[in-house]
């Protein structure tokens, strides 16, 4: 038996608040795949961790997550297999025997969807994920920018369609055919990128990140069960910085090819009366505008917190007079090298601005 | 060796005529196949057809052709090697061995693609094909319309992508998932339908159309040879009915999902004098009025000739002043059992109207 850690009912809850918050206001509610996989431990399943430090050059990880519209996946309710099918439809086209699953993406319900295929599979989750946060496309992985195939992957969908891209020019067609696909699926679908091996997560993934989340999520909870400022708590666990406190008093979005974009507006109070915070939404929060002056890009994290319990905010329920803390948490150092930056810099999201550091940042 | 004939340059030149005619409008235009399908004979490569009734139960045959927008493939030309390569994928996938290629539909390009992937691969071609004519999407093959599982199917485009319909649920979801596969792959892609045992081919197949469009093309071309009336010569050599003889004094054609949609309006001269013909359209030729009353519907095939020389007029090309004949050629049976009205019929097109035989049809 493999050095693993189990997660329990408790974890979970905590993981979905960590998971929200590193969402940046996207990645999906994890609220529906949490109380899947509550029912899953009910039944006796069990959720195992395997230590980023435990990964063994032969292991063969898949990263799985849903595919989609979040703003579909609250309405269209998964049946909740889609993933591990699609892994497995993987495994049937390789031939090779997955040993461990990963998230693809930490922020948002794309932290939980792993969790319930690997215990399905009887399989472990690795410590770590391709994003260490929420960005919108799969070509924004921390996997392909640092070189892994794009190649073979994998979607299945609740009605039982499968599909296999078998070979794709690069991770920009990974993200182009696996998208359309997932949009004739009904706008949300089980998806499994290319099995990778351990030595390669070792060097591409953004490590400890189920860790981090959970933490996140206990601070949080503590927080609010002491009767202390979660928010605090927030900033304390993540190194993270205070950009803003105020009330939102003007939302602007529109659906576009299945992404919300817009913008909210924020005025501030506290420290930051007289000021106003304008966040830019492409279903993440994506750069932050204090009276006109940058304060926080991509990928760094942006976060918008109710400001009495850190409940995160998403781009979708975000609306006019709620009281927010916006927080800035620094991205791992996998998405700032130049490399990264030109996949999921601010100038990848069409913005004619270089990526800088948060303030104070240590 | 096996029971085979084989294709010289002559037999591609009245192939090309004889598929463009039962296009019936669509299909593409099998010119540039032409072209490549010629430039691999004079490399010494093959082009052998085996006959229907020498398929053997345990053969393994797939079908192929571009799946697209006719309209692109006109400015968008294919790599040659799409087809070849979405088999050569589909054999990996299942592990089968591949003994014969078939045309998916006769009708225009979609009639040489199968024997330029079956000349590269050294693999005979069956003397068969899926639909008897063109149409406008996969579901409409008699392969699907009786019964053979509608999946795994595979795409390739021009680029290097390859994508495996590893399942989907019914024949609909085949065409839907490859359609949206085939636009993001640009419009145009090569396709290889599921691996089909020799006597499922049997079964579902409609029998000896490779020679019929053949003996169709070589009818024209002699005619045009002998300076006989061409159009006279397609009627006899199909048992088809003349429906009209005209100048085209309108067309309204869109384009829609990547189909053309519209209609052309036809004065008559000679025996037709003071009445007019319209004929609807859906990338092929599908209804053809008289003055308001129905004189042909699809499955049967409306196909619209130069008056002189019998050249087949696509929908994409039909313009004001071309003056043509418009001919009747009754379907392959297997195309008319009310399994197949179903599928294929008016009211599959969106007609408020049932199919009738054509007039005077023997």
């Amino acid at each position: 038996m493999r050095r693993t850690w189990k997660l329990n009912e408790a974890d979970l809850e905590a993981l979905a608040i960590g998971a929200a918050i590193l969402g940046t206001g996207g990645g999906g509610n994890p609220y529906l795949g949490k109380l899947r996989a509550r029912a899953l431990l009910r039944q006796g399943y069990e959720i195992r961790v395997l230590p980023f430090d435990a990964l063994e050059d032969e292991d063969v990880i898949v990263s799985v997550g849903g595919i989609g519209a979040p703003v579909v996946g609250i309405e269209k309710i998964e049946k909740g297999d889609e993933c591990y099918r699609a892994m497995r439809a993987l495994e049937a086209y390789t031939g090779y025997r997955v040993t461990a699953l990963i998230p693809a993406e930490i922020g948002g319900s794309n932290s939980i969807e792993p969790l319930i295929a690997a215990a399905s599979a009887d399989l472990p989750v690795v410590d770590a994920d391709g994003m260490g946060r929420a960005f919108p496309e799969v070509q924004m992985c921390t996997y392909f920018i640092y070189g892994a195939r794009p190649y073979p992957a994998a979607l299945a969908d609740e009605k039982g369609n499968t599909v296999i891209l078998g070979k794709v020019q690069d991770m920009y067609w990974l993200e182009k055919l696996a998208r359309t696909v997932a949009v004739d699926m009904g706008a949300a679908a089980g998806f499994a990128l290319p099995p990778m091996r351990g030595e390669e997560i070792r060097r591409t993934a953004v490590p400890y990140t189920l860790t981090q989340a959970l933490n996140l999520g206990r601070a949080v909870l503590e927080a609010r069960a002491r009767r202390e400022n979660p928010i605090e708590s927030v900033l304390k666990v993540t190194n993270g910085v205070l950009l803003f406190v105020g009330k939102v008093v003007d939302v602007q979005r529109r659906i576009e090819r299945g992404f919300a974009r817009g913008w909210v507006r924020i005025e501030g109070f506290e420290a930051f009366r007289g000021s106003s915070l304008v966040i830019d939404i492409q279903n993440e929060n994506l750069v932050a505008r204090r009276d006109g002056k940058v304060v926080a890009t991509v990928p760094d994290l942006i976060t918008v917190l109710d400001l009495e319990t850190a409940e995160p905010i998403t781009t979708e329920t975000v609306r006019y007079g709620f009281r927010v803390a916006v927080v800035g948490l620094p991205a791992h150092p996998r998405l700032k090298t130049p490399q990264a930056l030109e996949v999921v810099g601010p100038r990848a999201f069409g913005y004619d601005l270089d990526y800088r550091p948060l303030k104070g940042e240590v």
